[in-house]
């Protein structure tokens, strides 16, 4: 999907929502638990219900790969739903040497109907390269994530020449420059939306994808007052709190008002 | 499986060959080309002729993930087909936050029977204790890779209060304490063989599985000389210079016998 697509998608919605497709099979409504094909199920009635609220669905892969095989059909008949308007990821986290990491953008992108992947950047370029060669594809690259752990490497303070920046900042600084604003985003947590301001500065243009509103506690309200740049520049994704919001048969119909009070906010923020 | 029984496996065979499944469909000799289940032949067969000279095989997920569900199938047939003798890689370079991650252990340790993982540690302890807490499973953390990108984060100097570490040893160190010398290994490239005498201080006791010796140009004797501890200690992984070393219908035995190369080299350092 091209980057005009996407601006455009966002104003006309007035949403910059990602919903994140993170169906655990254990979280499944009692009425639908051990039915065939019960995710996929899921997975189109939850797209029915927000389709018209967000701009974007995030695929967890690693909720389908727990099911094998049969976890990868449903993948890919969840993909092939979401409708052409709408941007998808694989939320898959991948990155190793060139040739390996050329085999996981072909089967993201062309084996998959994906247009866009998160990768992680521990391993340096070769391992990023491949996913920017393919045309109108996106590779989001982790910079700071919004979990405990982010701690433990992505926040440590380099060395000279690079002693102002921390791990995360030389990251967004070095994987810019492989890629730019039109191929490649960057991961960056809700739960520490003042680093927001820090990030705008390294990446002003590159759309950033923020998990971490909702469940794992970020405020939308904050992540907008320091993410948001001239072409809006953010894409929130919420996927706990939308796709498990109803328990019961009307499960869809609770995911869908969700997901407009998340659409409603937003539009204050879309110009 | 259990860190006694695979030392016991290296002392038996006089050999720490990793046989690197990286399976490349367009690589496969001509004649099985386009036959049914041409890659699960394959890898049977690549199975059968290195065995003996071998204790463990490492399957590169991203060959089979191009592939899409039928991909996940063939991994499946060609896990179930190691002997239980050898230790079952999964290289899949999994990460993502706690709930996530659990996902990605069910996904290929108990859904498919692998006995080990290697993951990405960019993302801290949450991404990675999951796949800790499974008995007798490893988890192996990127330490220091073998392909150039290394020198892009790997390699940076970290300030205060690490200031004499760059953040692979940063890594190691910290993971280290994640786990213990039954459950944590790490991967450290060959192609920097020189360094493995400084992870040896930081890790003495953990197994290193080493890619990159043969066609990214590491060498076994480098390899040895700064990798071995008292149990070995070493995984050496070669994938296209075994699997691919031959073209024709003879395939597989042109693989065994370069296997049995590496595990005749290898036993004048196994004691």
């Amino acid at each position: 999907m091209h980057r005009n697509i996407l601006i455009e998608q966002i104003r006309n919605k007035k949403s910059f929502l990602c919903v994140g497709l993170d169906t655990d099979e254990n979280k499944l409504p009692a009425h639908l638990k051990g039915t065939p094909d019960a995710m996929v199920h899921f997975n189109k009635a939850i797209i029915d219900a927000t389709k018209d609220y967000c701009v974007c669905y995030k695929i967890n892969t690693a909720f389908y790969e727990a099911l094998g095989a049969k976890g990868w059909e449903i993948m890919e008949e969840t993909v092939n739903y979401i409708p052409p308007t709408h941007l998808k990821i694989a939320d898959a986290k991948r990155g190793d040497i060139g040739n390996t990491s050329s085999y996981y953008a072909k089967a993201f992108f062309e084996t998959l109907a994906f247009d866009a992947i998160t990768v992680a950047p521990y391993m340096g370029e070769d391992s990023i390269r491949p996913f920017l060669e393919y045309e109108n594809k996106w590779t989001i690259v982790l910079g700071l994530t919004s979990n405990k752990g982010a701690a433990d490497f992505e926040l440590l303070n380099l060395a000279a020449p690079y002693e102002t920046e921390r791990l995360y900042e030389r990251v967004l600084h070095t994987v810019s420059r492989w890629g730019n604003s039109n191929n490649l985003m960057f991961v960056t947590g809700a739960t520490q939306a003042s680093e927001l301001a820090a990030i705008r500065k390294i990446v002003p243009d590159h759309f950033l994808l923020v998990p971490g509103v909702g469940f794992q506690g970020g405020s939308l309200q904050e992540v907008a007052k320091y993410g948001l740049n001239k072409d809006i520049g953010l894409l929130v994704n919420v996927s706990r709190g939308i796709i498990f919001a109803g328990k019961g048969e009307d499960f869809a119909h609770e995911a869908g008002k969700i997901a407009e009070q998340y659409q409603v906010e937003m539009s204050g923020f879309v110009g």
